[in-house]
């Protein structure tokens, strides 16, 4: 082909093919119509929309929104070997890390070099949550499971025995990455709570509909 | 809450509960284990995930990123009312541009008005295939579901009595929005008709694995 690097093209559709995977990465949180579990790819194309939508409450006004979209797609894909951590579990934090650096050393490098440097690097900022951009990211990858936990009202917290301080703690980032949203997220922690949600809300026993 | 603009908060609240649904409009496209067909959701994922890794194909060299995204996220939320219709279906071009306007029309006013008009014109402009970024949205639009198909080798296009002819038709968008990748799409095409994948292909007794 003119004007085309073979090798390059080649291993871009390799890396087209291997993130397919992500579509079978499955996550505890329910669909909201509660119908079945939403797998890693549907979750990242719903914080993508959050992005667009939320906006309003990002930490800065001059926030790049190209690059938040890039971390919103991109930030599960270290999931394909190392699956996804509940984020209630307890887990070991470190092997988490090598976990998934890891899988980024094996599918990001599927990639051309220059390509791979670069989702690397905007891999490691989503992690860091040091930049604007990546605690906006990740506050909406908190917020998005929480709005279908407590809108579902299934008991996936009492069921994964999650008390309310757990559930105010994970949530903390959204502090930091949309603040103008903290007071509604524990507003609706503590709706949660009254309705009996959480493993150690006083009144456990309301019955659940469905 | 201090600084929120409370039915604004809940009109977007209201609009992320809603597209949720796009994660149960199923398409016919396999996914690349061939196990299930894959949503909307997936796909519009999946589309991002191609514009950041085959930029180098895009039309301009000054393509606007954030909103290529933009597109490729969203391009698809007028389909919770409409449904997918298949790319080589025989359909009422009028019918189905009548029923993705209502569904627009509902979905993204459900947004407050300033974010319903901006994506409403995003999508606008997506159909519109007249900017660099619509465009090279298009092409990723048709190569997904084609590569899946030629990748997955499960007949879908014998069993829609798809010919060759219609495929090229289908995919020549891909000529302005891609320019660099239609002599590979030509290419796989032609492999595939020699794998007697199409519904005219000379070959269609060749066994299929799996």
């Amino acid at each position: 082909m003119i004007g085309i690097d073979h090798k390059r093209l080649e291993a871009q559709l390799t890396f087209f093919r291997e993130i397919d995977k992500l579509k079978q990465v499955f996550r505890q949180t329910l669909l909201l119509d509660g119908s079945r579990v939403e797998n890693d790819a549907e979750h990242s194309w719903h914080l993508a929309m959050m992005v667009l939508t939320f906006i309003d409450y990002a930490p800065t006004p001059d926030m790049d929104i190209a690059k938040v979209l890039k971390l919103v797609i991109l930030h599960d894909l270290v999931e394909i070997d190392a699956g996804d951590v509940y984020t209630y579990d307890d887990f070991d934090a470190e092997e988490k890390r090598q976990k998934e650096q890891a899988c980024a050393d094996r599918v990001f490098n599927i990639l051309p070099k220059d390509q791979a440097d670069e989702l690397m690097t905007l891999w490691h900022e989503y992690e860091a949550k040091e930049t604007p951009e990546a605690l906006f990211a990740g506050a909406m990858d908190k917020l998005q499971p929480f709005l279908h936990n407590y809108y579902v009202d299934h008991n996936s917290w009492r069921l994964h025995d999650v008390p309310k301080k757990r559930v105010i703690e994970k949530m903390s980032i959204i502090k930091k990455g949309a603040p103008k949203l903290w007071e509604l997220t524990m507003q609706l922690i503590n709706e949660a709570d009254a309705a009996g949600l959480f493993a150690d809300s006083v009144d456990t026993t309301i019955p659940k509909a469905g």
